[in-house]
């Protein structure tokens, strides 16, 4: 994650508001807005609580609270960058689009309708096998991996010299992480990590650059398939959303920018409204595929992106979600030899519970609480660590070849770490007839034993998780569950960040599937000395779920979706209330400390991130001191030259402008007749639609809604287009393109009204207006996202060119 | 659902909008305005495809189809009520508010928050309660009337004479029914039905009067146990949502209106936003409690109802959802001596369905398909029986007493024809040790057995629903769950309708599980001839369960949410494909003939709806054709007698006023500044904030945001207010009440955009302005739900009074 901004070649244009930045600082250093407007505002500050002092004194104490943590951070939390862009979740409602909605028919309204169901299910589709392709890989190459150490391991056992086969094992690792890494920290960076975290930014309307590009989705997929093998403590469903959302833009465009190919279908969804649409289909048939969970699914991409819920539209990614799952199960069940069988959850299977075994009484509701609240403890933990560790990245260790040796290391550390607690490890248990174990590790257990400590470290994570859940009370003893629980807890939070595609759900889970199996395990002894009674609490695989609940909730904080996913990939709805219980009280106890792991990245990358709400206290906040002013206007007849210059200024870099009726009288400050965006003028002045001063226009053809899509996403930079000195002189007319309805609100409007606004059509650029419809400024996201609820009460971040 | 229009003392407000209903008839008569503005319109609609011929014969031959239905219609899918006013979802941010927000501290948000927590815990423990007492009620009371009607029948069975325990059976049925019947149709015909029409109608906005009151509540729950007890072919699910939505609007307001008492606690809470909010969440909790399925509570109302998805709320909805279901489980784990185990789910109970009796495999999908087809072919059925049963009853069944009288007859007639059914079947099945009937029939079967039609008929619902999943292979034959299938077919739809409380979930299901089990039952016989490996078609109860979810679907026509619900009442997330897949087949199946149940009668009701989107093929509209033009406006600092005049003027009835700034030159029309409902005017007027012409203000105290709240939301009317004619003379500062910030369009828009920034808001008055701001023209509900995607392109809906 660290090393995105790095790598990434920015795009020259940033800003996406039309005013020259009068409040904007673009260094570091600038004062922050807010305190400024607060001493020189208005009369109407004197009823808000926060005075000027007030605000001053608890910007101090908040830098003093920093001082625990590194200092010099170049990037921080207070800070909001400029070089993201936002994306238009509104549609451009201008004359060419109205036209073409207007020729439509009622019958192509239903065939686009019928294209969008065909394109989710090919998303479904498409995400299915890809999740089918990595299961399989990882499958086949781990065992081979394992295949050979524990033949090595089982040669030297009697003989001696295991310190060969550590070698083997961490060379084995190291080497496969390398090319995972490589691939990731060269060619693709944004392919890191998770990819949850950009998703969730893509989703909230934050154009990510490069995130859902063919290539992103190639190394994601080599990438994880290598960290798993690796035998990192990483997991490979995190990086299956990221596919599936890559797989979504990419079908639903009909066409590869990158292998240049253009189908020439599905040229209605050009637009990022529709685009999003498809990526919350592919993000949801993602997390179906990872864990079986197509409801789960659908939620997560509710709760992480679409703030308008339409029914439609969900209904269509469930469908995804569904397919998707199909799609695996179909081919898994071929794979395992069992075709047809379509009883199988994701890539993640918990294994079934039955309802008898694991019912849970009442009494045990209080237990279930407080395990959610070490979840909360251990998760806010894990968050600060990775924090630390992720500044201490982004500092030092930004350039490729260190982050390949870094992710190297650990996984040879990993190997080195596993390889010390097998071998000191004396908790050898009878290898049964149903022994679930795929590689059992003898060692110097007697025969027919095996290494209990092996189970966890020598598998594949999600076959540990599983072993955790479901293997008879015995099985571990608490020693090895907690020695397992410390070691993995530092590996797990030590790998996320590294330049490797993974994911951080698995490791979450068999952190705390160990503690949660040890508590159950403690519970039964302290029950068993006092009575006999004890059945109830035999079962410490119900604890290890519960654990691993309340570890992952911990960490990333999701609410509804990760309920529905944890139940769907349980297979059993019993466990609801519970797993509720823990996920609420792990992140109550959670955000108390600190934020989940991918705000957190969030915050490191200052992104202009909206929330759902407005900060509660804002109300004393009101459009004119939120709004960029003054805004650069442009007429509605306007001369080329002035829209080349303006488009040229890299020291303003505006993406929308608000149009303005020609000003007759001289005074007067222009009427709004209009809103164009700068993707829409470069594209007017790539096709050169000029009128002479004798107003005839130069051009040919019309320029119609198609090339604008054509031109759709990747529009071209206003340097590489040639405006002749006689062209300049020429006008534009802006009428037919500008979006003639823009959204206004008068200056006096509060900022939870203003964000709401926002945040619910998925605005872009919105115009404030005076009481006569003049333009007087411009709310952009940044304007919003940069006022935040910190622990002493509201705060501004600082714009910086990051 | 029929009467509700008859009996509610309806409102003398009506219409939302400002304007004096120039484009709206007040007749039914008059003609729709589309085509007028399309003859007399501007040069804009050459663009669109429907031409004014084109749409004058669509609409000819729209009524011509209608010929083959009862003509004289007085309620028709065409017209759009008056009747109803809008909520306001959006805050009314005047002055008061903003300053009550700015008072507020960080600490305060964070209370306001604790509470609104606490009250949706209350709210989910008292829906749960409710849910508790129901079913008790009905256990005990059932059980009581079955115990006699069984000894009665043994008694008879042996002797002759059994049309005593007809008679008996019947009298018994048509007693209970008729309390039920009495106590909705004289005192709160709004309880009557589901409930789940008018919650859908108020989560969508509109003002279902009397719908969320306590004495609806009282109704609501003991006419749902009279129609159970009564033996009529109903649900007690349907009316749970209903309960727990007046549940949580009583709770969260702190106060009762009906019982005069104020608790002075949530006072922060009243108001239409906040009140939504909770509403939805005592929905969620209603179906939680009913279907034991709190994930699919929250989706029901965020399918239903809200448009804005924001986390935390509805992670609170989830909350309430899950405390329902606990303490429901909890009380009632109680009462069937098995205290704690919270295993079991909500009021209807899907039994246990196992993995490895009943998975499914490849090509059993098809199938699924197929019987997802025919759901939806025989709910289109019961959809269009219904409706022209619901026109009939509109016609000729309005008055209370035929009500009553023919929800007697339909008791009576559904305990006739299930004692007919019982006598001439000869279907008998051994009574083995496990068998789970509650009240076995011998009849005229030998000894030791029981007779089979009397399982599905001589049981309450849930029981049948139950029996007809789980009972073993071959407890059935064909011929009953036939004729079973055809008369409860028949029966549930006469009953769905009737004055008494009742729901349709239950019924739906029962009719397709028992030609879902009879599909299982013919699929085995047929394969079994063929060959041995007849297995996997062994489980008709697998078909059943198919079938009841194909069934229900092709009625109620719910999505993701209906597929949660039917997951989670099962127990078991490995059917959640199929049954996805047979409801969306189901869905579309039956929208190709006829909408939703619920969408049915919410048309017949005339209620102004505002569904997901605009009608596609609306784009050619703008909001300069969807307005109400002109509008009355008001002075800022307004005469108070003019204000007296504008409100008591009956034939406008406006809601809501654009408040302009005085007029200061003679010709220029006003600039918008503001926009202050009745509401507010009203409190004003009671609380003589007037100023005289010398300026000093005649109230003693500052008008506070506590007074609209104590008013909130009985305002009383016009009419009782007295004003003197000195005080006719004084003026009235509308400044700080106003809202100074109403949203704005310009003219040009067009309706899809209209109606987002309406439908996404929760809007009830959008003002529509010129490019200098000036008021043109007022948007309202019934302006945007008049438009409408009819078979033929889009119809526009006639505004009447009825």
């Amino acid at each position: 994650m660290a090393n995105i901004t790095k790598k990434v070649s920015w795009s020259s244009r940033a800003d996406e508001s039309g005013a020259p930045g009068e409040g904007t600082p673009l260094l570091n250093g600038a004062e922050p807005r807010l305190s400024r407007q607060l001493s020189g505002g208005g009369n109407i500050f004197h009823i808000g609580r926060l005075s000027t002092v007030d605000l001053e004194e608890e910007m101090t104490s908040e830098e003093d609270s920093l001082r625990g943590r590194p200092k010099e951070i170049p990037h921080n939390e207070k800070l909001l960058s400029l070089k993201y862009e936002s994306l238009d979740y509104d549609n451009i409602e201008n004359q060419l689009f109205l036209e073409e909605e207007r020729r439509m028919s009622h019958m192509g309204f239903r065939c686009l309708e019928i294209s969008r169901w065909v394109v989710c299910g090919l998303i479904g589709f498409l995400t299915g096998l890809i999740a089918c392709f990595i299961d399989i890989a990882v499958e086949e190459l781990a065992g081979f991996k394992y295949q050979v150490v524990k033949q090595n391991i089982e040669n030297f056992t009697e003989v001696g010299g295991l310190s060969i086969s550590l070698i083997l094992w961490a060379v084995l690792n190291s080497a496969i992480v390398m090319i995972g890494s490589i691939i990731v920290a060269f060619f693709e960076p944004i392919a890191a990590g998770s990819g949850i975290p950009q998703i969730k930014c893509y989703l909230n309307g934050v154009k990510v650059p490069r995130v859902v590009r063919l290539k992103t989705l190639v190394v994601k997929v080599f990438g994880v398939i290598c960290s798993v093998v690796g035998g990192l403590a990483v997991g490979k469903e995190g990086p299956m959303i990221h596919s599936g959302a890559v797989v979504a833009a990419g079908v639903s465009q009909g066409r590869s920018t990158s292998l240049k190919r253009d189908f020439k279908i599905f040229e209605y969804f050009r637009r990022d409204t529709e685009k999003r649409d498809f990526v919350s289909a592919g993000a949801a048939a993602g997390v179906s595929a990872a864990f079986g969970a197509p409801v789960g699914g659908v939620l997560f991409s509710l709760e992480e992106g679409a703030s308008f819920w339409n029914q439609m539209l969900t209904w269509r990614i469930f469908f995804a979600s569904m397919i998707s799952t199909f799609t695996l199960n179909f081919f898994l069940s071929i794979y395992h030899n069992n075709p047809g069988d379509l009883s199988n959850p994701g890539l993640i299977n918990f294994g079934r519970f039955e309802t008898d075994s694991v019912a849970y009484n009442l009494y045990e509701i209080p237990l279930f609480i407080a395990m959610g609240a070490i979840g909360g403890l251990l998760g806010a933990l894990f968050n600060v660590l990775n924090y630390w560790l992720t500044i201490f990245r982004i500092r030092y260790v930004h350039r490729p070849c260190l982050q390949v040796m870094e992710a190297m290391l650990v996984a040879a550390v990993t190997a080195a770490v596993s390889f010390t607690m097998i071998y000191f490890s004396n908790d050898c248990q009878p290898l049964g007839p149903e022994h679930t174990e795929e590689y059992p590790l003898q060692l110097f257990c007697a025969d027919g034993e095996y290494n209990s400590m092996a189970t966890a470290f020598f598998n594949t994570p999600e076959r540990s998780v599983r072993s955790l859940f479901h293997n008879q009370p015995g099985t571990y003893n608490p020693l090895t569950l907690g020695l397992f629980t410390l070691t993995y807890f530092f590996l797990a939070c030590w790998t996320y960040g590294l330049a490797v595609s993974a994911g951080v759900f698995i490791p979450s889970l068999l952190i705390g599937a160990a503690w949660g199996r040890l508590c159950g395990i403690l519970l039964a002894s302290i029950t068993s000395t006092g009575s006999a009674s004890s059945c109830i609490w035999a079962d410490p695989g119900k604890y290890a779920l519960i654990g691993a609940a309340a570890q992952l909730g911990g960490i990333v904080r999701m609410t509804l979706s990760l309920t529905v996913i944890m139940v769907e990939a349980t297979g059993n709805v019993t466990y609801g209330l519970p797993i509720m219980l823990v996920l609420m009280t792990a992140k109550i106890v959670g955000d108390y400390f600190v934020e989940g792991l991918y705000d957190i990245h969030i915050k490191l990358q200052s992104v202009p991130f909206l929330h759902w709400e407005a900060p509660a206290t804002s109300h004393w906040l009101t459009a004119r001191e939120v709004m960029s002013s003054p805004v650069t206007c442009l007429n509605r007849i306007e001369k080329v030259g002035a829209i080349v210059d303006i488009l040229s200024n890299t020291s303003t870099n505006h993406n929308g402008f608000p149009v303005v009726v020609e000003v007759t009288l001289g005074d007067e400050a222009p009427k709004l007749c209009g809103l164009i965006l700068r993707s829409q003028l470069i594209v007017l002045l790539k096709h050169k639609v000029f009128v002479e001063l004798a107003r005839t226009r130069l051009t040919q053809r019309k320029l119609q809604l198609k090339d604008f899509r054509d031109a759709y996403p990747r529009f071209p930079p206003i340097q590489s287009i040639h405006v002749s000195q006689d062209e300049r002189e020429c006008m534009m007319d802006l009428t037919e393109f500008m979006n003639a309805t823009p959204y206004t609100v008068p200056q006096e409007t509060s900022l939870p009204r203003v964000f709401k606004l926002f945040r619910a059509l998925g605005l872009r650029h919105l115009v404030v207006v005076d009481d006569s419809n003049r333009v007087v400024g411009l709310v952009t996201r940044k304007d919003l996202a940069r006022y935040h609820l910190g622990k002493h009460g509201l705060e501004e971040l600082q714009l910086a060119q990051t």
